[in-house]
């Protein structure tokens, strides 16, 4: 099937370019975020919820944008940039310009013990407060004298914003991506996901589409749970599957998140896809979930999704630190996850059911579909295409054939379509 | 939850008291017996169902009474005696005063040749016999003379004791617990089930009851019989759990026998606190039953019970003989198995489902549930409240909670109280 | 049960008998060996169906007939002779007489050089060709000269034959065997399954039958379609359960192929039995199905039938090729095999639903069925008997409670009649 035709692309440096921006759940690099995805696909269209609005149980918050932050020592040195990193400034830190003692300083300082070379990733989204982050090595350093330090945030009243892709198909039935734009410089946790969503969305373009396609870039949490806020009855009727999309950009084995009882179809396909991609894959339930799903399975809520990652967030040592860099994600990291996406679309594009038009097996010879002399192998040679056949009875979709004869959706697929040229099966 | 407070209770003092009666399934040792619990729980009601009486396919028979019993050697020595322990004789024996040879002596002699230094506790309730039960030791002791048998016994028209306590709940719908009363100087396989019993009904009278509950004390077999041909049809409709107590006086791993298919909410609540009060208990499937759970889970009655012991009966080398002593059983022991029913119990009565009152995640943080910032780690402080919180969506009751989430029933009763004082979930 | 008594047959020398035959799926050698089953049971039907004849999507080829066959070099000595093996000549080889090449000769020889002793089983039922088969080392003793061909066979206008046996029972519900008559002299895989049919119709003539049998003889793959092609839907209506009969006469251990699903009657039959008979038995799902299976368990055919073999087609080095000789079966091969369908046939005409006539567990000491006395130990001696009637609850038929209570078929069964006899259960 073309569906499943491989594709090389470069994807590195569209990361690369959205990497320096300092995104947060709201602000002014969400916007920037979105307009360079634009470019890729200008049919994304990018929409602002007021500061204040009623999203089910939460109120969508203040705007928030930060020109600049530093700590200066006593010998006015800058210790701490927002200029080198926009990670060392705690996010959503209300503005600040003050002296003040090391005691207190150190009050707002975040690291991680644990790990000292790296910079930790702190929000304080719904509490107000300020702060900075470094490494444990950094605040080592830090000398006893009086220190001065300086914010030049703004938090106020403003918007959220988020963007939203819909690409038709015949059906109005739809696959659902969903990925975030609210992480300052970090690669794999926040920027894999757009980045692939925005190359899927070019893609989809070009496809012929039995479902329609719609590809969400949302703040995590407060971004998901605004636009289910205003979409929930059309998703709950249309969505038939869907997923969220971060961490892909690495090289490692791949993660699969169960929905909330692990029996969607989003799931079925999942499991089907990893097994002949990368059988070493993992599997967490949804106790481990983290990111956006809790929102897309959320009782009452309970869209057909799942989650799939490379190396799962929480699960790697540098996820939320300034180790989740440039050079934690690659090209191959990005295309492998780009073409595992692009076959389960394909999975779900051709996932349907189909019947035996003749009883008993037909003739197989006769249409050259099965060797014309018998011999102790002659069988064997045929063998998945019989087993294919032997289980298109009515019931079993593309998955399931696949499932219990042990082929993988590509190659069932190819059968499926000798099958239908030779005139034995037809779609249910 | 009060519920899941620990007590320490003293119950060996009771059980030694009830130990030197001579028991069996009729008689005034079930009276006598009946009698010192009814001090403890005055609620404990009395019944006497005639001799002769039609029980399903059995009659209830003759009552047995026993004064004295020994056998004298030729030189007039008490070689056996009933007055050292009730054992001795064999259960049901009717009355006997002859001299007889060796050779017919041994033809009423019962040993355990495996276990040389114990006595077995041997009966013959419907077939009309006499005899003695000694250790293999001693038998081996007999000398050749002649013997002077003399069993004071009767076996008259008279009736089958037992007693019920009935502790009324808000609801009709009830928790049933049945204990046996008809072994003599047995400890664990007799007494440790009425001793807990019995301090499981004076505390159930201190606590909050949504159910009702019935405890009953029988003679095994003909009186659980005899109970259910006369109250079947209610406790039918009204038992939603129960268990059969014995064996429960060690202090070793439990033991839980499943009901005939294992898939009553008994069945249910048990593997959940016997997974984390004892992780290392033993499964026995019903083909290993051997108490009144045969009658409960017979077909047809099909009340929803199991049954919990420590060393189960017939599992344990002291089983059915005097090693079955005041030894083997503790206060510890008898303690940790009143701890396990009153968490089951605790279970029970907490056993609801519960529903989401708003739709996506909660805003936990508004409510201090949740941190107000955000790292690495600070959902995993949090963990446990949000899956449980995850899966409150009208299907699944405590205990499916507690199993999906991996929590204790006390955990997770502490997570659904603070969720439901934080308003964001509410009972279905 | 008088069913599950042993037996101790000849069937080798009728196997022995049939081997020389040189059968196709039509022809002569079909007639010949039908002829030979019918002195055994004189209630087999022969039905010849005509060239040409449409079933479902196949069309019944013309008949095949062969007289002689042979090479000679060029000195005019047979070097291939199909009077010493019927596999020397290709199945459905046209006719043919000429002289050739060597080269041209090798184009029509057929080998197995892995197995260079053996002369391998091919061939070409429905595109015209023709060819011999030797063994390799055969092949590798041909010299350069000219050769001449020559086959005297025919293929024309004629038809193919089959067998039936109809043994009526109670009921119009049959049992439905199937083997088939058109491999040449192949022992194992072949004729195996011819002998033991004919076997087992003489002793279902013999018993007490609630059901019907049906027992056919047909060529493999184009016999069964056609056989289906015309008792579809009777066959639809009445049979609850059905075997292939193939590969039963060597004595190795036994192979289970399942149905379509695994999950019907002939499935759950032929499990209890061999898990009894055979613990290490081998299962084969049906992706690994190669006989006429492939036919009844079609999509829309849909019968309840599955395979049990000794050593399974396809997965014994002398299949398909001259190893599959007398030697590699034996008396005792066919008896055990024998043996494991009268167990099975027996299960299912006892296979039937009981419920309890009292309520509790019923009085068996009144009755002889339970120990008088009760010791530690009496409960074990009547455990299966006490465990069959506790799961007698008009639920489970005869195999459930044998795969609940782990009992065989036969114990379950005597223990069955006891219960009945006894009076405490009925047939629902």
């Amino acid at each position: 099937m073309p569906l499943f035709t491989k594709y090389e692309l470069k994807m590195y440096n569209l990361l690369k370019q959205l990497f320096p921006i300092c995104r947060s759940i709201t602000g002014n690099g969400v916007r920037e975020t979105l307009a360079i995805l634009k470019k890729e696909v200008p049919e994304l269209q990018i929409y602002e919820v007021p500061s204040g609005t009623s999203v089910f149980d939460w109120t969508v918050p203040k705007e928030w944008n930060i020109k600049d932050a530093w700590v200066k020592n006593s010998k006015g040195e800058k210790v701490i940039d927002f200029q080198k990193t926009n990670l060392h400034v705690l996010g959503y830190s209300i503005p600040i310009h003050q002296k003040i003692s090391k005691a207190e300083l150190l009050e707002h300082i975040y690291t991680i013990p644990e790990q000292p070379n790296l910079i930790p990733y702190v929000t304080s989204y719904y509490k107000r407060r300020w702060g900075f982050c470094i490494s444990e090595i950094e605040k080592n350093k830090l000398d006893d004298g009086e220190y001065e330090v300086f914010i030049d945030s703004s938090l106020e009243q403003g918007s959220l914003s988020h963007g939203e892709i819909l690409i038709p198909g015949r059906s109005k039935k739809e696959i659902f991506l969903s990925t975030y734009v609210c992480h300052p410089s970090m690669a794999n946790n926040e920027l894999s996901g757009p980045v692939i969503a925005i190359n899927l969305a070019k893609w989809i373009k070009t496809i012929d589409r039995n479902f329609s396609y719609r590809i969400i870039f949302v703040p995590e949490t407060i971004g998901s749970i605004t636009y289910l806020s205003r979409n929930l009855q059309y998703l709950k009727e249309n969505v038939i599957a869907g997923y969220v999309l971060t961490c892909l950009g690495d090289n490692n084995h791949f993660s699969y998140i169960e929905s909330r009882y692990g029996n969607t179809l989003s799931d079925k396909v999942a499991k089907l896809i990893l097994k002949y991609t990368d059988p070493d894959y993992k599997t967490y339930s949804f106790l481990d979930r983290g990111s956006d799903e809790r929102q897309y399975c959320a009782p009452g809520v309970d869209l057909p999704m799942c989650s799939i990652t490379r190396s799962k967030y929480g699960e790697y040592a540098e996820y939320h630190t300034s180790g989740d860099n440039l050079d934690f994600v690659s090209e191959e990291g990005l295309n492998g996850s780009f073409e595992l996406f692009k076959k389960i679309i394909a999975t779900i594009e051709n996932n349907k059911i189909y019947t035996n038009k003749v009883l008993c097996e037909p003739q197989m010879g006769k249409r050259g579909l099965y060797p014309t002399i018998s011999t102790k192998k002659s069988g064997l040679e045929v063998r998945d295409l019989m087993n294919v056949l032997a289980y298109i009875d009515g019931t079993n979709d593309l998955i399931d054939l696949c499932n219990i004869t042990n082929t993988s959706a590509e190659t069932c697929t190819e059968i499926i379509n000798k099958l239908l040229n030779g005139g034995v099966i037809q779609e249910k």
